[in-house]
């Protein structure tokens, strides 16, 4: 994490986000809201996925998305990759820094990347062999998130011990960072308070950030459990874009104004310019005309006298 | 608090919701409501405000709400009373609680009820005396809600120490309990842990619970970090009705269903059927046809394999 910031927000809209909309973002409209995010403040930005552009044509462009956001200043740039393929893809365009999902839930796994939560495992593996074939100074950071670790809306209830013992085999396989994503909303304060703990119990420095979804409202009070628990990572997404295309009824990472006001109002650094953040929403109305897009403070507005250390006044 | 029961959702849609809707819900409609929701296992209802019906024409019917809502067994009702008059008619309905706002913010208080906060305070005092002065077992119970206590859109910032001080003179004039609202969702989880930490060391038994808005999205954050200071009892209301008149910007209570998935998830028993509470909002479209209401978990549902012990399935 970069000098003066407590918390890395990490920004999923152009992934999660798009990948969620049939329409497609034209790709230099991308490359201008990549541009306005980092200039707000942003430090992290999952800029794409390296799945197959037949399976989600929304993200065919992720090369070109890739080679531009890199040119940023400052700019950590994540791409998403299902698998090998997507892997050796991303790291010829130069990606510094590769997000690979592994279901907790069989069947979301089956049907998500189409393989079982064990050969996604396994392929970790393969992916850090991989990367350590690359010539130092080349090699890519591999974060993994555990997906459905909290709920499926496929198979109910995930074993928590399961999550725990995934993500101790990913540290084993080499991957740099695990986290916990809550794909489908079912995540509680009590329960992201106790798998977080685990997960830096077990894990240690190798514990990754929160990826949580707003599907039951919930989001940003499992971001407050989860900052007790010490995490310093939350991905989320401008406006509330984004969700699973494979788990029914999952909609909408966490709103990024809201969780940079939520950190800021509690005296938390994130960086973040919230007038410049909420400027860039006017890059989605324009790549995709008409799309709704959420968020209660872009609405309702900063509280009269809010003062704050990543924007219009240091604290 | 009942047997049972960990947390009190105390509902205030009837009060807080309808009276900043212009439109007026049939007394019919809100005797049927109020049935609804105590039928879901609602404990504490809010069933008006014995305010100047020229002032506010939606709670005009409050005697016959609240004569009908005291029939309803072992339900607690309490009733808003902005200043002794309102008292008196409030009393001479029946109700067994009443509510007393007092405002933090001057220029809130006198806007709200044109009474400055030490006034307010003062008249906590006769009211202590007025309802001393009737016969055991008919002095209602007092409640005082300090509104604006994390924040005022009229004056910005609201001091801390002040918002204690006061609570002190309120349990001193003879308030049975104060509790804290967030009039105008400004308040963020750092602040709640602080002010309630405080209100409970300061003042003990006679801390209340807190009334918390989602002007920015921050609601059940603020719950999470409520919970953790002690706090037992939550407003909230159905479907996000409410807001204060007085209090530009400042829309929509927690929502009722969001506050008990949120409990119910984390383990702690609100007696509530989630069902039958959703199924109460039909009352809502029935007496204010077209009104929008709002709500996640009704939105998306309840998780496949959700288990608690107010509903369907016991624990």
């Amino acid at each position: 994490m970069e000098e003066e910031v407590d918390v890395l927000v990490s920004e999923v809209g152009p992934r999660d986000g798009l990948q969620s909309i049939k329409r497609v973002m034209p790709t230099e409209v991308k490359h201008r809201w990549i541009k306005a995010l980092a200039a707000a403040g942003l430090r992290e930005i999952e800029v794409g996925s390296f799945v197959s552009p037949k399976l989600l044509p929304q993200m065919a462009d992720a090369e070109a998305v890739v080679c531009e956001a890199i040119k940023i200043p400052r700019l950590k740039v994540l791409a998403l990759v299902p698998n090998l393929k997507g892997a050796e893809r991303a790291i010829a365009a130069g990606a510094p820094k590769l997000t690979l999902p592994v279901s907790a839930s069989r069947e979301h796994s089956l049907k998500n990347i189409n393989m079982t939560p064990e050969q996604a495992i396994a392929q970790v593996a393969q992916l850090r062999a991989l990367c350590d074939s690359l010539p130092a100074g080349q090699r890519p950071g591999i974060e993994v998130g555990i997906s459905t670790a909290f709920g499926c809306t496929l198979e109910g209830p995930v074993s928590e011990d399961w999550v725990i013992e995934m993500a101790v085999m990913l540290a084993n396989n080499g991957a740099d960072s695990i986290g916990l994503s809550d794909t489908t909303g079912y995540a509680n304060p009590a329960q992201v308070r106790r798998l977080f703990t685990r997960l830096f119990a077990e894990i240690g420095d190798k514990a990754g950030g929160a990826h949580l979804h707003n599907t039951r409202g919930q989001g940003l009070a499992n971001v407050v459990a989860a900052l007790e628990a010490g995490v310093t990572t939350f991905d989320a997404s401008q406006g509330g874009l984004g969700g699973c295309p494979y788990a029914p009824g999952a909609t909408g990472n966490i709103v990024t104004e809201d969780l940079v006001f939520l950190l800021e109002s509690m005296g938390l650094r994130t960086g973040v310019d919230l007038d410049k953040l909420i400027a860039a929403r006017s890059l989605i109305a324009e790549g995709l005309p008409g799309e709704p897009i959420y968020g209660f403070v872009p609405d309702a507005g900063l509280p009269n006298g809010f003062v704050y250390a990543g924007g219009r006044a240091a604290a």
